[in-house]
Parts: structure tokens; sequence; C-alpha cells
């Protein structure tokens, strides 16, 4: 096996050229193999072969930065840098991160997971050496997909004016995201494509000149060109344009490479791919291969047996029943159509759904727009990507206290992805927001009575679920609303009361139990149920909050406001997830160290407040 | 005068074409007349005299919907659309707004000031009045700096697919954004003006053929261009690209938007301004003239006679002297120069000053990028613009512990911009965040010295000071650091602590004269100075805290939260800014109707805790 003796770059760099075909194929089964074994993501990483070899190849990393945008297609270059051996334990706790780390190696430049970061992090870097003094290069590989953000035209518009800096945009087209492409620029770069042979002669042209001969016959192509031979849309934002090549043929993509690193100023490099490359099953359905569990790849991913349904689908369904239910209802996703449940809808109502790509921002003021004409629009969205669009909830939707309602999926923590795609934050940063409602579901049929109460709330509302399948409750198929802005208690005991919220209900009941204490579901974190805090304050010597969500300025926090407010003293302990990352693992097992299952959570209440019947030990200041 | 008759567009429609120049005399005069009594945006205003009155002359508004992007050029939209005699209330509590309000007309369609929202807001409102088998027009009117923030994009890219809508998008390009325009888009503008001769000769043929014929025309065209006539960036997004034409000449806006109503799909009109138009001070220095005080209009603006430092020069000066003390530090702007105080920066340091365009987003990550190759960036950036950036701050600088510094100007309430510009959230949205530091400044020293600390600090932290002047405070020309993660106590008294945030330390202080309260600086939002919270609460009856943010998730609930952890159930009021969007007026009078001068929180200590030396009055639960 070559690839046994490839133990960094260095390594890779000292091959011969024409044994880079041979490693490939090694590295495209051992990815192959090792994804099937751990789960994790395949079609993008099959896609990344060749480039990450080539890449490795030509440049001088880690001195050489690459930024990989998303950063879920660089289990190859994981794998040529030294972390071969740990593949086994990808996405697992304390092992390897499904993404790039900058805590886990220097090769990995820049951590990413949200897309569309790479161009802004390459231009930093690039600049950042320019003003050392330093010539190395920063090279970003982002996908067509990602490429649709805003983030990255900002990037390419910033960029394209530093006529001398090292940096290169490389465009991974594999024609697809994680959902289906859509949108203009996709149409576009399609066109390109098409226009293949024409672009072919330029480049070749380019190919074999020589830097100095080449920047000349740039400058006189430019100059002639004039309003006449047609400039790609990256040349009009000031990159030179190179492409589009195949990305899996490494004698297009070494060459090429080495002539852009002999260049100065911004260089684009629009390089085709296939996800799912060399594995027919995943070249055949790359988004059924984009992330799958452990699989037999000689069988293929089988069709699951069922299972417990998920929020996910809870949602996917309700949304279905109350479009057929209320016309006016539209179905908005940034380009997370499977993710968040969305395909059913799709297909029942074409005419209310709108795929806006990755655009988080545009999403929701869209959904704004769709509002003013007396349109219901809901918002399909994980709560680590509600992150981007943050400003335009603020200015675009509540300051208008318009009618838009968020189903806001993958709420607390997320397990095998880890801190970037956590949603540990929404409670603090939507409770806030002057209009905003939050909720939180504690269960699958509570979940869709929510989304009915939300979506019914004229005004904007936020419903947060978490990843994965809930307790099985059994989902009721009505429209029926929630009381706005009331808890109810679960379970009557003494002395302590746990106001729990969303997900937190269930241990929370297991830990009354054990305690004898009272437990509140308190369904909304605003309008909070003040009413009910003040009574639960009022018949018992302490409460206790848990969340699964930042402590700082969530849930808990509004209680602790809400009884300032009232003008209450009283004991009160907060429990959620501490103040920092956390990383990849079982969301389960995470939850049980961060002490937020049924048994962390009674002893996190008999350590403050004294054993059995818990007697109040509080230091009154 | 012909525009006393106009009192709403409907008067206007009903005017022969040839009054349409001389009202726009009339109108022009009023604005200028107007801006210099009340204050307010001049240049933008005097710009877009002739495209409203083109606008609301050829669409049928309000059932056409304008969408103007930014909104502080909507003054002649104003004075057209039924508010000529509000003018005189411009920004002014209970007066008009100086941008566009849904409560304020129906011909205001949707709230701007943000910049960047339009074409989202009309494409959602484009497809939602096809939805309900409506033809009305939505239109998008954006400036060429708006044009560069990723969300315009994103927007483009998405309303690029749908054949069919009635969405238009006028470019108002007057090559200038606040700061002057930076980047590859404006040069990439500035070709297709050059080139300004082939494009309207293309036009022309277009504006004289009638509808259908158009048609055809358009698609041979297209046909026939295939790889070899140039189409611009804006028809490669899916648009049908007219322009660009003169946009001060209504012979030419006219009858061009007379054709473009007949056309269906996504429309693109490229017009071209100048910023000032009309008023010749103002066309030979836009940026003095964009938002100006009053002024006597035959005069012009004079120089101001000096005045206190602004919080803004201290910044300023800072980063000068920090940059001549640290060649590591950058300077990081998303077009805000004149605003966030960089004009003398910029010049003294122009390699390591970035305008990166309006692009909070980029501007963000970007500095991560910097930071990872040991710069030490600084981003100047408006508390309520963060909102912008918020994931990027999240997941690119904070859980990689960046070492970033955010110069929050404009936090708190910010006067005459009203709602859209208050920086009310910042303390509830950064504190929940790991490994952010928060500090608010209490006094232009203290500003001084916090920039330095933070900037010392090797990790992500902000420092939040307000609009305008602070107290007079005299600022020490040095860079030393304050105590990390540590408050003051500024007046000892008893019974009840007051903590005080940022600029809410003063009027504390009259507070606790009043009342003989103990007064504390806190400093540090986070971390914050919890043995300092322990030891107030300890040697006191009650705790009051005092922030210039929303009360919900703020400062103020840090306390609680620290409280809570430390075991201590303590009487506490929270005082800050209620859960609403307070309107525009003086930032000085709506503190003080929010309580938040001394008197306000005097009286809400002793209303809570009873008269004179204040005895306790609380409902223990």
């Amino acid at each position: 096996m070559l690839l046994n003796s490839i133990n960094d770059p260095a390594d890779l760099r000292r091959l011969p050229r024409h044994q880079l075909k041979p490693l490939a194929e090694e590295l495209r089964g051992f990815v192959l193999d090792s994804v099937s074994k751990t789960g994790g993501h395949l079609s993008s990483n099959l896609g990344t072969v060749e480039l990450t070899i080539a890449l490795h190849y030509v440049f001088n990393t880690p001195d050489d930065r690459i930024v990989w945008d998303v950063g879920h297609q660089t289990y190859p270059h994981k794998i040529l840098t030294g972390r071969r051996d740990r593949m086994s334990t990808l996405r697992q706790q304390d092992g390897i991160s499904g993404f790039p780390r900058r805590v886990e190696s220097k090769y990995d430049t820049f951590g990413t997971a949200h897309s569309s970061t790479s161009i802004s992090a390459a231009l930093g870097m690039a600049l950042g050496a320019k003003s050392q003094g330093s010539d190395r290069h920063a090279i970003a590989v982002i996908g067509d997909g990602a490429m649709t953000a805003g983030m990255a035209f900002e990037a390419l518009n910033n960029a394209g004016v530093y006529d001398d800096v090292n940096l290169l945009v490389i465009l991974n087209d594999n024609d697809m995201s994680i959902s289906p492409p859509v949108g203009a620029l996709n149409r576009y770069l399609a066109r390109l494509m098409s226009g293949k042979f024409y672009a072919k002669a330029r480049d070749v042209g380019k190919s074999v000149l020589p830097g100095p001969v080449l920047e000349l016959a740039k400058r006189l192509e430019e100059h002639a060109k004039g309003m006449i031979v047609p400039a790609t849309m990256f040349e009009e934002f000031g990159f030179n344009y190179i492409g589009p090549i195949d990305g899996h043929d490494l004698d297009s993509l070494i060459p090429t490479l080495q002539n852009l690193k002999n260049l100065k100023g911004p260089q684009f490099l629009h390089v085709v791919t296939k996800k799912g490359q060399g594995y027919k099953l995943a070249e055949a359905d790359p988004v059924l291969y984009h992330g799958p569990g452990k699989f037999n790849p000689s069988e293929g991913i089988k069709p699951s047996s069922g299972g417990k349904l998920t929020y996910t689908q809870v949602f996917g369904e309700w949304l279905c029943d109350m479009a057929a239910a209320d016309g006016r209802l539209a179905g908005i996703t940034p380009a997370m159509r499977e993710g968040s449940g969305m395909v059913g809808f799709e297909k029942k109502f074409p005419d209310r759904y709108y795929d806006v790509g990755i655009a988080e921002q545009h999403a929701v003021t869209f959904a704004g727009g769709l509002a003013c004409e007396g349109m219901k629009p809901v918002v399909a969205i994980y709560s680590t990507f509600l992150q981007r669009a943050y400003d335009q909830l603020i200015h675009d939707v509540a300051l208008q206290n318009l009618d838009v309602t968020f189903a806001l999926d993958r709420a607390g923590l997320v397990g095998a992805d880890g801190a970037t795609h956590a949603g540990n934050y929404d409670l603090a940063f939507l409770r806030c927001i002057p209009n905003m409602a939050v909720l939180a579901a504690s269960d699958e049929d509570e979940c869709r009575k929510m989304l009915s109460t939300a979506y019914q709330y004229e005004g904007p509302a936020a419903v947060r679920y978490p990843r994965g399948a809930g307790i099985g409750a059994t989902v009721e198929k009505t429209l029926d609303v929630l009381p706005w802005g009331r808890g109810e208690i679960r379970r009557q005991g003494r002395s302590i009361a746990i106001l729990a919220f969303g997900t937190m209900v269930a241990p929370a009941l297991g830990a009354g139990e054990k305690l004898n204490a009272t437990v509140a579901n308190m369904r909304f974190i605003k309008p909070l149920d003040v009413e009910l805090v003040r009574q639960l304050a009022e018949s018992h010597d302490a409460l206790v909050t848990v969340e699964e969500g930042c402590i700082m300025g969530g849930a808990g926090a509004a209680v602790s406001e809400a009884l300032a407010a009232a003008g209450i003293a009283k004991p009160i302990l907060h429990l959620g997830l501490p103040d920092r990352f956390i990383d990849h693992g079982d969301a389960g097992q995470l939850l049980a160290q961060c002490g937020l299952d049924a048994a962390g959570i009674a002893e996190s209440i008999v350590q403050r407040f004294g054993k059995d019947e818990p007697r109040l030990v509080v230091n009154n200041g």
C-alpha cells in the first residue's frame, strides 16, 4: 500500500508523479471503507480525492494554507496529513472531528462547518502573510452550493481589488449542495461548463506560457476585449479565471495548479468533480450517500426499518397538513430540503415551496416580504444557521412585527457534528428581541401543537426542537393550538419546583420522581408564564430551571428576571449548558456529562439544596 | 407651487408630463430647505428626486410596491406621499422617521435602514402577489454601495430563476456609499458605465419597440449572443438588464420604466445619479453633506467649533496610537470609515486599513483569517451592524478563540436614527457566546483603556460605547490596561448597591447621591466580576442593576445568574431598556422616558424598595 507510507504531505511530495494515480485509488478505497464503518460524510469526500492529492503535492503545506469550505469534504485531507489511523474515531467523543479544526492539526488552518466562510478566511490569511512579507499562498476550496451564499460574494468583491495577493479560490463544482442546486448562479455555472471548449482553449494557451509572458498576454487580452470578449463573472470580480478543468484528472490538476502557483494576484480555478466519484451507488444518489450511517459498501445503504419518528419528520408532516388547511402558508428553506424534512412538502405544494439556496439572510427577509402580502411563511432552519440571519430577524421581521414562523431544528446539542452545529444559543439570542415569541417542544406531540400555535400567532414566533427522535410520544394529527404563554405542571411535589424547558422536561420528570419535586413544563420561553413562575415560587422553597441551551441569558435567566420584576427573592438554581463549546460525541452522553440527564439534574439539586427531601441550605448574602 | 397640489401620487399621475420637470425643481428645493432646517440625510435625497417622481408617475403606487434600500433617500418619496407638512418633524420624537416605516404610511411598503435588504423583500412581495394571482409590481431601489453586501447577491441569485415574476430591481448607481466605494463590484460598475454608449444603443432599440416585438428581439438577441456577445453580471443572474441611463433625466426614466412595466420576469435597470445633485456644495462633497445637522443652505455647512470629544474620536485616536505601538494591528471597517472614526487611521496606516465594503459577515471572518496569521485585527462596527455577522462571530472567531477586538460604536439608544439603528441587544447576544469578553465604557477615558485592555486580551473581546459625546472626561494618552474582569466601587453608600454598566454609571452615581446608595462601575459584562457581586450582595440589603441595553438576557441577568450560581438569594431590581422597539427622538429624552436618568433610576429604586434611606419591602414568595 502506497497510502501507508504517507504520514504527512512531505511524504506525498516525494512520490513520483506516476504513483499519484494509484495512490488516489487507494485513498478512495480507504475513504469508502472508513466511512462505511464509522458513518460520516461520503459523497463529498469521494469527490475531493484527486484535488486533495494535487493540492498537497503542488503546494507547500502547511506553510501554504488550505481552507476547506464547509469542511465535510476533508477526509482525504485528514488521511494524508497524519490522521489515517484516527479515521476510525471519526465524529466520536475524543476522536477526530468530521470537520477541520485548528486544535486538531496544523494542516487544518481554519475551522469550517457552516458554509461559505473560506474565501474570507483565506483572504485574511493572504493579506496577513503579505503584511508580514511572506509569500505563502492561501487557498480556499469552495463548492458551487457554498458559492451561492452572499458571504462568498462579499469576499470575492473584497479580494478582487488586491492585485498582488497570493490568493487562490478553487470552485469545486459538483453541481450539488446538500440539497440539489438552485438559483441563477448554478445555471450560470452550467453555462460556463457548456462553454468548456472555448474556455479550455484559452487556458491551454495560458498554461504553456511562462509567468511574465503570461502576464503580458493577460493584459493584452484584457485590453483587447473591452466590451467584446466575454469575461466570466469571476473575472469581472477581478480574478484571473481558469477552467473549468476535470477535478478527477491529476494530469490536468497538477500542471494547472503549478502554473497558478506562479501567478500573482487573485486566481480562480474552476474544477468540475463528481460527488460520490468512484463508488457507483453514491454517484447514482449522492444525496442518499451525503452523510450516511454505517453500511456495507458491497450492499449499499439499506432502507431503514422505521424506528421512532424524528422531530424533523413531525415538522414535515405538520407543514403539509397546515398547508392543506391554509392556502396562505409558504415553506422556505435555505438549501436544506432533506435535512429540514421538506421533501414531501415540495412534492405536494411545489408552488409554495421556496428553496432559496444557501442564503439564510435572504431567506428571512424574503419571508418578511411574503408576510407583507398576507402570506404566512414558515422558515425551516437549523438553530445554528439562524445565527446567520440574526439581523434580518431583528431588523426586517421583528421590528415590523411580521407574521413569520420559524421552525428551529437541531436546537441544543447535535452529537457527531459537534460545536459548529450545536444550537445552544437560540434561547438567549431570540428572547432579547422585542415582539418575538419563543417556544421549546418537550415531545413530538407538543412540537406539532407548538408549530400550530406559533403559526396562528400573528407575529414572529420560533419553535425549537432537537435533532433526531424524541421520547416516542404519539402525535395527534390535529392542528390544535396550545394556550398562549402558558406552561403546565406535570408533577406535583414539594419543596423544590423544577421549571423545565423543551427536551429537559423528560429528565426533569425523572429527577422530580427521585426527589419528590414539582416539575413544570414551561413550554414558552417568551412570553414566559410569569403567573406560573410566581405561583411556583410562592408554594416552594426553591426553584430550579433546566434547559438544553446556554445558561447565560437563557430560559433560566428569564425566570430570574421574572422573579426580580415581581419583587420575589427566592433561592434558584440554573441548570443548562456550560459556558464553553462542546465537541462532537454522542448527544445523550454529552448531555449526561453536562449533568442534564435525570440523575445529573437530581444530583445538582441535592448538591445545592441538600439531601433526600431537600432542605434549604442557602447562603442568603 | 406645483408641489403644494401633490397630496398623494394619484395627484402626481394627473400632471401632464411637461410639468414633471418643474415639479422636480420644486421638490429638490423643498428637500434642501427642509433638511437644512431639521438636519437629516441630504446628498442621497437630492440624488433621488427624479427617480422618485418617475416611479410614482409610472407605477400604480401603493398597489405596486416600492422598497427603498437603506431608506435614507426617501424624503422625496415621503413628500410626494402625503407627508410634505410633516417634514418639519423629521427624526424628532413623535415626528416622522428618517426611514420608511410600514406604520407611517401605506406607501412605505417595507421598513428599511440597514442596507441590502430590498431585493429580498421585493422578491417576497412579488412572489406573494403571484401566489395570490395579483399582477402588481414589486420594485427594489438599491444603491451601488448596498449592492456589495452578500445579501443582495443572495436575492439576485434566487430571483433570477423566476421567469414570470413582476420584479424590478433598480440599481441607483451614484458611485458612493456612505464611505467612498470600494471593491471589485464598483470597479465593474464603472466599466459598465464606460461602456455606456454601447448599452444605450441597445436600450434605445428596446425602448421604441412595442412589448411583444421587444420580447422577440430580446430572445433573438439572447440566442445570438451565446458565448460571444458579452452579458452583464446581472444578465448572468437571469435578469433582463437595461442601462445605464441618466437618473436625473425624466425623459429617459419615464419611457424606460413604462417599457419595463410591460415585461415579465426579473428586470434590472441601471440608473446613474449624482449624490447632492442640484446643490453645488453637496455635489462637491457628498460625504460632508451625507447626514448634516441644521445649516444655512446659502452658506453651507460651517466647520464645527470643536465641542466635546465623541467616543468615535476616542476610538480613532486610540487606534492610531496602538497601531503606532504594535505593527500587528490591522483596522477593519465594513464601509464606515467616517462613522467609525477611521479617516486618520487610513491616512497614517494605509497598509493596515481594510475597508471591506458593506460586508459585515466577510469583515468578521476576514478578521479571523488575519488573526490566524498573527495579526491583531480590530473590527470597528456599530452594535446594530454586528447583528449581521453574528454567526461569523460565533463560528469563525469565538469557537476558535481567535484574537479579534471589536470596537462596538453606537451601543444603546442612538437618537434620531431610531429603532433600526439602536444597539440595544449586544450585551445579551454577545455574553452567551463562549470565549467572548464584553466590556462597556462608562466614560471616554475608560473607553480608551478598555480598548487597550480588550486588544491585549488574547481572544475575542468587544468594547461597547455609545453614539456621540460622553461626560467630558479627560482622556489620558496612555495604552494602559485595566485589571481584567474587575469592576470598581465608585461610591460607598448603604442598604442599596447599584451595579451600573457603561453609560449608566453616571446617572447611577446621581441616583446614588440621592439615596445614599453604593454605586459600582462594573466595567465587565463578561467575565463578570463575580467576587464584587458577591461582596456587594453580602454587604447590602438589595442590589440594583442598570444598563443601557435590553433587560432580557442583559447585564442584569448576568448578575442574577452569578447570584444563583453562588447560592445567594437577594432582592434585586433590573433596570434597563424595556422589551419593545424604541422609536427615534432625542437620545437623552428617550433614556429619561425609559427611567434611565438619575431621577428615573432613583425613582425606580424608591418605588421598589421604599423611600428615603430605603427600607426593604420585598415579597419573599
